[in-house]
């Protein structure tokens, strides 16, 4: 099998698995109950609290421990649009967001609130400039990706960061699930406020997560109950997808480090092939982070070629796996400026650590071998 | 060990971590992929969902995949609030409510809702004459626990769902948390739209959870993004979680019909010995669940019985696990109308089917033993 997935999500590594399955058993109490056996399930949540904020160089109270992805977006959004709305109804992003703040966004227009869908260049990044310019009186978030899932563009995180710090009262939320491991991103002293993170992009467990939330930020809570998390994010602590989640950052923080100049060749390796294949046009920029490459071959179903290299064991995928089931056009690969004929036809490789330059290069051999097949079928 | 503080949450179940295990290593694509990896991954999911179904005779797209119970409820309560404030902004709910129900509902006073906290009477239990009469014409939901968690108080969901039948345009959201496995509930056609369960209160594991969600119902999602889940609860599905509920929930059922009896004569026997002791004084109804008992020995701080038991290896708890750290009094144990001092010093005691005769002997003893040492410190 070869899984260039990555980006939907990642084959759990077996470690983080072996941590979940020895808590589950070992630590099942809730941290909540004062007895002794509670008492070791809270002092292990603490630990592994002061853990992943080291590993993430922020304060321990910052993590909130979450279901996922897309639950940190919505909980950085509209927790801050309905605690600080008071202050003002504005929201700005880009139009290229993950569904998870696109749709939580749009949710709140619902509600009252105004949008502003920054667009991007044709490299998928948006400007400094139009975030400045965008902001009001009323602004009270901007949220802005910081890798893009679909065509891996990388946006100027650090600057808009500085750009925010001179509005104090104003949030500043990255939705950083793609660029976790992948990517650097500073959170200490960044301007960032809120900053989602998922598990099972880092070779972790669907349904783990953190959501980095500064000291002193107020979120009206999208779970209330029994208090857990600042506050931020009650219900019974799943400590052993916690325990797990801090041991895939660990890990792949690691292999950021060991491994990424290798990713770095393995992508510039398959980006530079794919452009030399008749019919196939590159969507992402050149200096996309290392796991991402989107391509489009115009007049081919996306879908085709995905079977086609699925019967022999090649796994690709066509935009965000979140949106895969409606094949209409790609937003992302729209907003970029290209045709709809592109956006319609694009595909996505994404990688991570342990492909190899062998799986890459049997790929494309049979991506070139489906193309000169499908040919016929194409328009 | 003697683990009495199943109300707080349960040891998994073998078989559900087992299958926990297997799922996240064999089905790990996303089910949103459209490559075959994707596909056996969506077929997984729906059986599991047909299973579900199944089990709790409901309908597959009543089915709603969550991470727990407070997750459930928050879903219900301000889903229902925000998507249909339109209409009236009034909600019924009892003074007894598990705080993922009671702060959720507070919480959105905040935004402008009314809230009505209805009373109970000795026994824990709401009167349905009570509800009827705090019906308005701008009342949109109706939140009424089936268990609680405290005392073990059974609500008359079936009276209150007849009389919600009335009331097309009002909804009613059942927390069925502690009821699960232990007292039986029919959802189909009883008047019930949203109904909360979760897994680690039935030997599954912490951060799963189902929200029966009735055909028809429209919720304001707390989560927006990939559309999965009815649309109701966006995010990438925990499918080994999820196979896992369902697994604990065949389990649990399976021991609902084989061992209920047995559970029922531990309760009895527990409550007529506790009832024997001298300072102890019995909070739960007669009629209560049958893995609950609730029990005061005024002038003895809670904490000192939990730990003195539990350095014998004999764990039980206080209030629910989700608030024992702020040792104040209990609300509910207040709400039944009992003093201060007898909600300062309650004590829970709750069962699984794993329970024995023996165990429940040794506590009885270890409890006389530490009541006659601790007489001294009592007031
Ligand atoms: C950029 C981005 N944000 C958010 C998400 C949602 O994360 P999750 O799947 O953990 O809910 C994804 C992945 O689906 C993503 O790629
Ligand atoms: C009655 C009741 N409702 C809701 C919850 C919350 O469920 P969870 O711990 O899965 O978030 C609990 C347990 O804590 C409970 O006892």
């Amino acid at each position: 099998m070869i899984y260039l997935d990555n980006s939907g999500t990642t084959n759990p590594h077996p470690e983080v698995l072996k941590s979940f399955q020895e808590v589950s058993t070992r630590f099942f109490a809730n941290p909540s109950s004062i007895h002794q056996l509670g008492g070791e399930t809270e002092k292990l949540l603490i630990k592994s609290r002061q853990q992943a904020a080291k590993l993430l160089s922020v304060h321990e109270d910052e993590i909130i421990f979450t279901s996922g992805g897309t639950e940190g977006n919505n909980t950085a959004i509209k927790g801050i649009a309905l605690q600080h709305q008071g202050r003002g109804k504005h929201i700005i992003t880009t139009e290229i967001e993950h569904p998870s703040v696109y749709e939580a966004c749009k949710s709140l227009e619902s509600l009252g609130f105004e949008v502003t869908y920054l667009p991007v260049n044709q490299n998928g990044v948006v400007s400094v400039k139009d975030v400045t310019e965008a902001i009001r009186k009323d602004t009270i978030l901007i949220s802005i990706m910081h890798v893009n899932n679909e065509i891996g563009s990388i946006q100027p995180i650090q600057e808009i960061g500085q750009l925010a710090k001179k509005y104090p009262k104003l949030f500043f939320h990255v939705d950083h699930v793609q660029g976790l491991g992948k990517v650097p991103l500073t959170l200490e002293n960044s301007g960032i406020d809120l900053c989602s993170m998922s598990g099972h992009k880092i070779h972790g467990l669907k349904g783990t997560g953190i959501l980095y939330c500064r000291r002193g930020v107020k979120l009206f809570p999208l779970f209330h109950g029994g208090e857990q998390e600042r506050m931020i994010r009650s219900g019974t602590e799943n400590l052993a997808g916690v325990v797990s989640f801090v041991k895939a950052l660990r890990l792949i923080k690691e292999r950021e480090v060991n491994d990424g100049d290798k990713l770095r060749q393995l992508h510039q390796y398959l980006a530079a092939e794919l452009e030399k294949i008749d019919f196939v046009q590159l969507n992402s920029p050149a200096n996309s982070a290392p796991h991402i490459v989107n391509f489009s071959i115009p007049g081919l179903k996306p879908e085709v070629m995905i079977h086609t290299l699925g019967k022999q064991g090649t796994y690709i995928s066509t935009k965000s796996a979140c949106s895969s089931k409606s094949l209409d056009e790609s937003r992302i690969v729209k907003a970029c400026g290209y045709s709809s004929e592109r956006a319609k036809s694009a595909l996505r490789v994404s990688l991570t650590y342990d492909n190899t330059m062998d799986e890459i290069k049997i790929f494309l051999k049979q991506l070139k071998e489906a193309l000169s097949q499908l040919k016929e079928v194409m328009e």
